[in-house]
């Protein structure tokens, strides 16, 4: 990725208001003169041989092809039995860490100050593990799945980000009080590669405790790690403490490629009508640039993004504004063309 | 319960600062004149035949003769392998259902105003099933077990609670968009409830939006019913909005009997030395005069528990306040004997 040539990433725009801000950030890029060359696939779902619901070939091969993409909200198919088509391209692509920095926007005012935590969540077993059973009517067993495997890798995942990110501190966030096995391995997984990361401050915490600490005073975390059920919580409140899922980014991180996504919904009430907000898109879009290591480029969009919500002249309905989603655009742009 | 004649308690003192703060409800009580007789208890962790340490035979006894039962924090035997003691009560004695309520304390400022919410968490199964396998090495599975009689009890409780209450709304918990059989047999009992209950208004709601939503507007919640780690997160985060474990009681309830406790945790740093601050404890002793029809005794006990702490003269530490534990207890006690 280090190379000045043009590379090639997949962005995937979409339900609802996904290609309304898919475009928009395409248009912040070129402006930017990012030096990338985006190829679009649509993820519509198509039934597969056993009447479930996938996602298109064309889409994986594009990402296998690429290694690297920007994916906005996907609608799921409704109806019993059929998964998560988010859910389906992280098992697909093996995308084991999923990363969400929540940090509080000067200019948008929450409960809260100075947030800076960043979730590291396990992304491909535990309570998603999918195996299920009804053992006698009325009796069922969900499967929480913990692997030494998974849990080193995004032990040693965090660990890393940490360090290369000069961060505080890692907090391994478990309930290995009560599921001392499961999470008592993903713990000893953690502990070990805390030797190997001996300038990494490292403590470990229960759920509930961290859940109560952070809404009292968030300021106390820094990095945290944890197995999948956790961080889909811990993730989805801290984004909720600097104003909610349109303006936090999330990257999911695997071991040939990484995929960049917007976590919140398609939002079909406004959908089509310019209004949404592309911040959660373009945020996660920038965390993709630094993946790629186009750090200047990262920097500049990134900067422009945040006067302009910090300006407050060009606001989205859910940031309190009366601006269009491509006037809020154009505002970004500008900055960055100056 | 309903009769006037005088009932006896079980009270389980606790450990760290469990005795004193025991000792300031009870003197409250008796300054109240409430119609009880306590019985105290010890839980000491027995070592029993299987060498795991387990709860003494004469408390147990206790709770299953008075029916009604008080509790301080009780410490978890250090070591590999030994269950706490606070769960082993609640499996012993089959109190299905856990009820928390958090309400903001006038005089005591927190980020949040107005917050009002009860969490009812199922208290005997789910993630707490204690199942757990090694299948080979370094692959573990932990079982969340669901059961419709539990998930039925619980959703039962919880409907009763939101109309005898007269509460505003109640929302089931769950994440049945990911363990579809588990969380679903779940939910599918919440919905079989609410047609039984056509007066309560009922709604479904995925945990993390929750999480999301309860930090940024907890006043939109009301009570809550989920399955048991639900509800150990969430409990701790309602907790946390409105002054943390040290202000707000909990319940457990059961088909013959309950066992009110705080759930802060034992505080050995201050024990012994007149600082702790009783108001879990007695907050969680105020519900279980409402449990047992002693309606008068619990709003005059209240009511001068939170005059107490909105005149804030006689705080203590982790109030922000100078007081001892025996001075705000004092100033209960005037306001009480007034
Ligand atoms: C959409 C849903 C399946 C998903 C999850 O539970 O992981 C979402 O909440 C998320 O956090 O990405
Ligand atoms: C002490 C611990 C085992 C317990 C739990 O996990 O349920 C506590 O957090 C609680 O909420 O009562």
């Amino acid at each position: 990725f280090y190379s000045s040539e043009i590379k090639k990433c997949t962005i995937i725009p979409g339900d609802g208001i996904g290609p309304e801000i898919s475009a928009a950030v395409q248009k912040i890029f070129s402006v930017a003169q990012v030096p990338i060359e985006w190829e679009s696939v649509d993820v519509t779902p198509v039934r597969g041989p056993d009447g479930k619901f996938g996602i298109p070939q064309a889409a994986i091969d594009s990402v296998n092809r690429n290694k690297i993409g920007l994916k906005g909200p996907l609608m799921t198919p409704v109806g019993k039995g059929h998964r998560s088509l988010n859910l389906a391209l992280r098992k697909e692509f093996n995308l084991y860490a999923n990363v969400r920095p929540c940090r509080s926007l000067e200019g948008y005012k929450t409960l809260y100050d100075h947030v800076d935590v960043v979730t590291i969540r396990e992304n491909t077993e535990g309570e998603y593990s999918g195996i299920e059973h009804e053992i006698v009517d009325g009796v069922v067993q969900s499967i929480k799945l913990i692997t030494e495997d998974a849990s080193r890798r995004v032990a040693e995942f965090a660990f890393q980000y940490t360090k290369e990110n000069k961060r505080r501190k890692l907090t391994a966030v478990h309930k290995a009080n009560i599921m001392r096995m499961s999470d008592g391995l993903f713990l000893r997984c953690c502990r070990e590669m805390a030797e190997k990361y001996p300038d990494v401050k490292f403590e470990e915490k229960y759920l509930d405790t961290v859940c109560l600490n952070m809404v009292q005073d968030p300021t106390q975390y820094d990095v945290l790690v944890m197995p999948n059920l956790y961080g889909d919580i811990l993730s989805d409140m801290c984004a909720g403490l600097v104003g909610g899922l349109g303006l936090t980014p999330s990257g999911n991180i695997g071991l040939s490629g990484a995929l960049f996504e917007s976590v919140h919904g398609t939002a079909p009430d406004i959908a089509g009508q310019d209004k949404a907000n592309p911040t959660a898109l373009l945020l996660s879009a920038v965390m993709m640039l630094r993946y790629m290591g186009l750090n200047d480029h990262a920097v500049k969009i990134e900067n422009a993004c945040f006067e302009t919500i910090k300006e407050a002249k060009y606001l989205t309905g859910d940031l309190g504004g009366k601006a269009k989603c491509s006037e809020f655009t154009n505002a970004i742009c500008e900055k960055i063309g100056r």
